[in-house]
């Protein structure tokens, strides 16, 4: 049975592992839970070995596998490249693929460095006068509690925004004797905790607020120097032996900030936060109420509206699983939660709601370029005695 | 790319509503996790309307349709049943499907009475003498905090189960004008928040203590006995017209009740709690320690250990996705929390392992047969005056 | 410096364990912090032991002690007696002070037996006539989270009561080898778990929802039938010596019920729940809201608001120390909670505020025997099979 | 009946507003719970208006009264003068009652400047020599879950400090309309959110973790430049008239910083975080855990034990109210919490134990000007553009 009314959409991922997983997930579920615009065909894997790329292929459900992305990229029957491989590769491939007319999707963080995001939006820009779409994966902005509390903030619930905390908190490196991946290595990941859990931060802080960073003042730190060379690796966790090779990004990374308002926050990213296994936290204290989100509770949102009553105010526990609230319609009653992968699926909805309207879907390169430069000001600034540094 | 090396595992499924979606779900997602010993095709699914069957299957992604269970049951490529049809219909098909050689998941609760659930018990029996499987879908145990929380009782942590409380707590009814649904007719339904949910708590109960229940006194309660005829449906949420009907089953159900060791429990369910949306609630109070667990953050087990020193104890908040727990190694990295429908995929995932096995799945029919005598042994207490009675 | 605009209100205290610590504090604090009519005099402290008592005397700050009770309740210079024995001389004390003209707060429970509860009613009905003032000392409604939640519901804020559940978990007797005292022998407490701390959800139950219980199906239970005789104490904790000998009241009492509305309720106290130091919790739906309180965050009154709006309705927690909630006005800023003495300073203020009014302060010998008469219904129906008994 | 076996120690209090009710409580309230080696006497208030100082005395329990603080720091029989005035007057009075030979308490922040600190410190060395004692007042320092923090980290149950994340929120300013008090101006007040509740966390992260800061870069904002001149005080909070004056100090404070081991920190104070109404929390990351505190749950402490099996770890929530918890066994059973005062009592036990041990109490003048010197470093951080300043 056919979805033949609709068109197709072909789809090459690059890259396979942790990233590739969850975007396979949501290309497989987005239609069935979502009445789409267009049939996504996830056409075409891409990975360098023949053999584990088809292994990957069988796994995660594409059609066919590539091993060079450079002819992925040029098929026919691929539309949109989704690219989920380490960000010192994320500038080539896209300026490729929208050079090629096709749509791209790319993991965050969009690039290693400034210049090559602002290769990038450069591309983007010229591809955009042409009707191809771009886009940055950061997918938490599509957890439904963070889209039901930029609504509120866009519709003035809280009032003007005056102070943002925002906290990504893990603890997979707190053991010393966690093992090296290319995570931890400058060339491949670009930064540490700083690009990889703090973009996401810096990402739903502008979402949210509506606004972007105006200047940092940061401070980064590795706290564990060598590790283990990894002998293994399944998802996230290796299996160290006993060669050790240096970590050559932050293993946290703290900042003090400004939005365009003026409106001053405090960022703090960090993988050594024993027992905080992905608190990402963000909260806003507006003039007229506050919003409060931690990623530990995904489908929670707490508001606190200072209008209410002082008697009975208190900061409201909403479960963000309501028909009226975003995307949770399209899944299961109330109650009933989401889990991580869903925001991957509301990214592949909203992206390929916007290549059939012929939009430009957010977030975009532009977007993407700008969390880049907060990045980068925060590695200037802590390279710089933690000095004021404008984004 | 097929799958070629596994054998194939024709599927139908009867009915597409709320259930019918989750475990289709379970069905594309499962193989695409975990490394199924046999590879489920998608076959069948059965609706009464040709039309609606059709768009139904578009849409969950099932090959073809066929209007009449019965011929669903007889193809040739279909090897197993998967029951997702209202509660009245579930022996009719499952007797037919077992004598028919197929195996059978039958959605909870079992069966609308004793005296059905019996029947089909009787034919599960006979039908694993040809090595043909039978399980009922009581999902929530493949919670992996549920499945710790098992496994934590079997190994002793928290020592002999002194006591047990469990809440199933949602508010959907508790507007008046929520309309009729199937659910609060009793002909279909068999009971209301007691076979709804109730069903869940019992079974949860039974499976994390290891023990049955021997005797029950409960109530039940209906505070809104008519309500508006529903007009249209969208998941458990439809819009009432201004006709009224009458509600048959129950609004609530609380029991006391003793488990076979002599353990008091303490259990409620209720579709009344303005807002809890699905607070399924169990706490297990053993000799050296205690076990809590709360749907509402689902990925989250409590575990008070006595043995811990006494100025450190307290209860420990595990958040249950490290590699090591029932499940999640093989989703996300630790802290990136499963939904509502993972247990549906861990249950196929159980079922097709036991099937490509040659051994009984769990929970067997005889598991659902003794919740629904627990069930049945409510509704006799309660209409006759809250009566201790024997399970 | 005097305080000699107010008539001088003459106290005497019979008992200073646990609860005469707390009443002393009560006495001590109250004037201190409230405006009284009356300044409380710490006349006399009552013990067996002269010795004891000089020193308990001299501890908790009252002026001279008795060794007989029955002097000091003839002593001119004592215009209340506040009795904090063990509950089997309640009765004695308190028709003898009443009788003596004297005002009289006893602790809970008010007595052993419904018979002894109903003579104090008696007593009390016939001094209130002379002006001479009675009052239990059921405390916890005197937190103010508590008493937020009695006006809230007596407001209609969340409609009429649907349901109730309440429960009290401590862990105090988990261990096996925890001593025996007063508290489980049957003689001297009366009952266990069930008078102890299920007095207290009972009388809270009724206060909250202004209701009175009509039946009861209950269920006692005693896991620990012999402990170690204590041979020394301090608080509620001693040291076991070799010997053992019996116990004689139950360690849990759980109960379905029905108040007067016909509202079903569902109650659980027990001293055997690893982790739970004091959680005494309630939570009441209504037809549009609901409320929910758990004493381990006394500070706090969890509201759900059925008329908010869906999308931004949530439980709201309420941290009950503005300068608008009952009592907290007095205290200190937002935020500075109160800890569990409190509530007793609370009730000093109540009586002391009653006494200077000529008005009768709550709760009254009345409503104690009324959680008496519910606290024997359970003890019937446990002891004939869980049967439904009216209260 | 006396305490005459104990040595009196005299007492003069100066200032009678908020905190000076919490230190009269703690006077007074120490004797009764904790078995101190000297007996205080409450012996006088010292404030300038005569009448409004009798009125506060005889409210608070004062025996006697003086209008000039000068009269009471050389009274025979005030032994030790307990500072609760505005921070301007800090270091005249604290000198003066040193040089006098007068045990003495201050309140935090123990001086408006870090040169007035330092005289103090001076004034303090010098007295020491004599057996003079001085403390600061940081009473979160004895709340038990904060004592157990510093056990706990002394004990190396977290293994090295690696991070400390610390937030002081609060929202009592939040309002525009709020009046102007002199916490909010700069003469009085030296600071606003910095030095009021700022200086609180920088105290706590120091006591918590055995070291002190070694620098900060720091922002300091005001939100509300102009607010209603008070007409009437009531606590924190007052009601303002028409006329309006200018708030000169900050409203909110953030700094990341280094601590003596090259830790990173940050750290947030603010009055205007709707919702949060004194959520004073600390967090410190360690090499083998973590501990997590809240005031909003003051008698939680949160401990994660990175040693516990990965697959019951979690954070353990303890309620710090066990007999073998610091100052707890003197109070009530366990899970019958402490509030906000009994810090104060804490403090004052700690400080009598000092004084009659001969012994230097903590924290000591040496400490508040360190902490004095962080503040200050933050000021002069924030005022030359968050430039990162050695403390």
């Amino acid at each position: 049975m056919g979805e033949t009314s609709r068109p197709r959409l072909g789809v090459a991922m690059i890259g396979y592992a942790f990233m590739g997983r969850a975007h396979s997930q949501a290309w497989r579920v987005a239609p069935r839970f979502f009445d789409l615009p267009m049939a996504p065909d996830m056409a075409v894997l891409v990975g360098r070995s023949d053999a584990a790329a088809r292994s990957a292929a069988e796994q995660l459900g594409w059609r066919e596998v590539e091993t060079d992305w450079r002819r992925a990229v040029e098929r026919d029957d691929v539309d949109l490249v989704d690219i989920c491989t380490p960000g010192d590769t994320h500038a080539e491939i896209a300026e490729a693929a929208l050079a090629a007319g096709k749509h791209v999707l790319v993991e965050k963080p969009m690039a290693n460095s400034v210049a090559e995001a602002e290769a990038m939006v450069d591309a983007a820009r010229k591809a955009r006068a042409g009707g191809v779409r771009s886009m940055v994966g950061f997918t938490y902005r599509r957890v439904p509690a963070i889209q039901l509390a930029r609504q509120l903030v866009a519709e003035g619930r809280i009032g003007e925004v005056r102070q943002v905390r925002a906290q990504y908190l893990q603890d997979w490196l707190a053991d010393p004797e966690a093992p090296l991946s290319w995570r931890l290595d400058k060339e491949k990941a670009g930064s540490g905790a700083l690009g990889d859990i703090g973009a996401h931060i810096v990402d739903l802080t502008q979402f949210v607020t509506g606004q972007r960073f105006a200047g940092v003042a940061g401070m980064l730190e590795t706290f564990v120097k060598e590790r283990p060379v990894a002998e293994s690796f399944s998802g996230l966790h290796g299996k160290g032996g006993s060669e050790r090779g240096p970590v050559t990004v932050d293993d946290a990374a703290l900042f003090t900030a400004r939005l365009d308002s003026g409106a001053p926050a405090v960022l703090e990213a960090t993988r050594f936060a024993w027992g905080r296994k992905n608190a990402m936290r963000i909260e806003v204290s507006g003039t007229s109420g506050s919003l409060a989100f931690d990623f530990e509770e995904m489908n929670v949102l707490q508001l606190f509206d200072a209008t209410d009553d002082s008697r009975t105010s208190g900061f409201r526990r909403i479960i963000v699983t309501e028909p009226d609230h975003p995307y949770t319609g399209s899944w299961w009653p109330p109650g009933h939660g989401l889990g991580y992968e869903h925001g991957f699926t509301h990214q592949v909805v909203d992206l390929v709601g916007a290549v059939a309207a012929g939009e430009d879907p957010t977030p975009s390169f532009e977007d993407g370029l700008h969390v880049q430069r907060v990045l980068d000001a925060v590695e200037r600034s802590s390279a710089d005695g933690t000095r004021w540094t404008q984004v």
